[in-house]
């Protein structure tokens, strides 16, 4: 936890930008995997988390502008909370923490709430991603599932602190992302043709773990790379096969790493893994050169697809103009997801707020099949965390689908993918921070090219 | 997955429990936990793993006895489905493993139930234990949260089913044990004084993982063992400490193993440690030994207890009679939760469905502290899947408690007990099978008793 003058100071910057009416948080509930009590590692709702700090099931808060009060909504424990679960501060204990000094039941805020309506004040409240969210809303406020109407001035104010990183967000980034890269540097050093991948993540989540870090979001740890969020951990590691890894740890604070890596299974890539690797690499390092306050990383990403494309025409698997081809979407057979996006104390940064607010400053996205996935496209601010994740994939579902419909015919050399059908996919990632004058790595930097990578197999 | 015979029978079997009606089966979601597609592990409901056998999130099911259909409802993947997360089987192939013969949108379950509701079918439905549920009952049933009124049939045609383990359930159990034992003995081995808490939890969970196993529930890896469930890994392992280790695997297809240890910091446990760990052990191998078909569990219960309290007794921390000590409930200041529970598809096995049912048959249960939390208590039968696992603990939150109230004063010597305030608590724990004859242990053996963990230390 920080200080409590940090909480004070994000709520007192909300409440200004704001302007009036109820602000109504949500801290997390527990959630039961197959029984009540079977619970899933509690994670704290990231918004409670960066204005009131407290890492606990249960909780809700209000700051109501026009009253000028600020209070957290929750139960303190029975002894039979104590025998099992162990003792806790009070919640009156808790709140102080984070300079709040008003504490009530969790039953009373549905009165709390009432009267605010009843008052005709504006309730505002942030778009809802889990069930316990929409049972809340409708007990508070009559709203049905599919119905919700989330403030839009809530979410610009939570998204206007959140975006920029201060120098205390950035010491627990570091640290996340330290422990992020220690965990692709040992699965680079474990993964061995016959392992099952689920041994590799093993290895490689206990890095985290004995960290005192959880994982940030569900490892990828797998054979077949062109599946862009594949969980699936149960294929045994071929002789000539890469593993691509795409994993992160998460701080007791709730701050988050992500990368991601790409390993040759035996000591060497094939000359095929590496032309497309240095291929990767390329594509990545003119981004990560690209990035400063004022660029549009909507044109970093139109970079890296267009050194991509480049790169597979001189290969003869792309053809006609790279530039062209990139503004048809052509490169979205190889390159179908984004460049990258904001990082914090959500691995995607705020995505339950939504990336048109986040990432687009309320301009309207793409809905071009891969452009579309692009997640963040503002101009680039100095405290903005980001990542740089182009890929290379040959997924063939998609080169089914798209031959079938001749699609980008002029750009795509659809009579030689065939031979690269089972190439399966790869990229590298790495977490940056956009400071004043350019853009600065965070963790230690983890082998990247192929030459870096067979030199620690 | 079974052979899909084993569904067919299992589905066939309740038909004929519950007699009429429409039996309404929900598939568990996804459940993201800071936002909707950052996911938590996905976790299937167990009874909808028990009788239709499908992995995978975003199902539903009914059985229309009155009709004589058996439909699972869901959604087949998109082309972005593929590429973000890979392909899979259609429903209709899925469903046809588990001998399903019809499949139907997910969108289709609304108006198949309104159709029953308007033929004026009773539909039954199970427990809700996660808000989604609560959000899916209101929107096919118009029901409220907190005015659910589950199907007493239904729960006992399934308790009824799911508490007798088949020969292939064994198999999975046994699976599931084994690698429980492994995480243990690893977790014996690595403990070290000057070590944090996740480091060991690090290390066992990463044995489970390796395994193709997930934890069963939440690992208690921790210095303080008389909090029962203490999920808190930040404690330091100091010399003198012991750790408590309460961990268990699950295995792909759902299984449960659940097993505690304990064991010393250092090489050796101190005289105070080896003395109740003898005491626990034996209360443990009498509860072990008195397992047998017809024997109600209540009754080993009563016996671990009255073991604990003799023990207690010569040692000077009770006094009076140790059955009158124990029927009063003296005993719970020093063991408050019960000495065992089922377990199978999940590790308290069918938690949701309801103790009364799964572990009382019906019968009511007791009230009074420490004994209201057993939560088996029934004759036992052969099929039978249980953990056992007497504790002893000195909590001090629960000593100054009774202590101020002077509770069972007659029993209870308080003027001794402030010399073991800080001893912390300890328990060992291991899962029986209970047989024609007796009763087997499932996995192999671990060190319990000090001779024992000292050995391998």
């Amino acid at each position: 936890m920080f200080a409590k003058e940090t909480y004070e100071k994000r709520r007192a910057a909300l409440k200004k930008s704001v302007g009036s009416g109820l602000l109504l948080f949500f801290g997390n509930e527990e959630c039961g995997m197959n029984y009540e009590d079977n619970t899933y590692h509690f994670r704290q709702d990231s918004t409670f988390l960066y204005f009131f700090g407290l890492n606990y099931a249960g909780l809700a808060a209000i700051i109501d502008i026009d009253e000028d009060k600020e209070i957290i909504f929750g139960n303190e424990l029975t002894i039979d909370d104590i025998v099992w679960m162990g003792t806790q501060p009070t919640l009156r204990e808790k709140a102080q923490l984070v300079g709040i000094h008003e504490t009530r039941p969790a039953a009373e805020l549905k009165k709390y709430i009432e009267q605010a309506v009843a008052k005709k004040q504006t309730v505002h409240y942030l778009p809802v991603y889990r069930a316990e969210h929409k049972v809340k809303l409708f007990d508070l406020l009559g709203i049905r599932s599919g119905t919700e109407q989330p403030s839009v001035p809530f979410i610009r104010g939570v998204v206007d602190l959140r975006n920029y990183k201060t120098a205390e967000e950035i010491v627990e980034l570091q640290r996340a992302c330290e422990v992020t890269a220690d965990m692709h540097l040992c699965a680079m050093k474990v993964a061995q043709v016959g392992m099952k991948e689920y041994e590799v993540a093993a290895a490689l989540e206990a890095v985290a773990q004995a960290a005192g870090c959880f994982v940030s979001f569900p490892t990828i740890a797998t054979v077949n790379g062109q599946t862009l969020h594949n969980h699936y951990h149960g294929n045994t590691i071929k002789k000539g096969d890469m593993v691509l890894i795409d994993a992160g740890a998460e701080t007791a604070m709730g701050y988050c790493g992500d990368m991601s890596s790409t390993v040759c299974a035996g000591k060497k890539f094939t000359s095929r893994q590496r032309e497309i690797l240095d291929l990767q690499v390329a594509s990545h390092m003119a981004a990560v050169n690209a990035l400063k306050p004022g660029v549009p990383f909507k044109d970093v990403y139109e970079l890296s697809c267009r050194v991509i494309c480049e790169g597979l025409k001189d290969m003869g698997l792309m053809k006609g103009d790279p530039a062209e081809a990139v503004a048809a979407g052509a490169h979205a057979m190889f390159f179908p997801c984004g460049l990258g996006h904001m990082m914090g104390l959500d691995v995607h940064d705020m995505e339950n707020l939504g990336e048109v607010w986040v990432g687009y400053n309320g301009e309207p996205k793409s809905t071009q099949f891969g452009r579309k996935s692009l997640r963040l496209a503002r101009p680039l601010e100095p405290g903005f965390v980001l990542t740089i994740e182009p890929g290379i994939y040959f997924i063939p579902e998609l080169i089914d689908y798209w031959k079938s419909e001749n699609r980008f015919a002029d750009f795509i050399c659809y009579d030689k993918l065939d031979a690269w059908r089972g190439f399966t996919g790869l990229r590298n990632e790495e977490d940056y921070l956009i400071t004043e004058t350019g853009a600065q790595l965070l963790g230690k930097r983890i082998p990247m090219s192929a030459d870096e990578v067979e030199a620690i197999r």
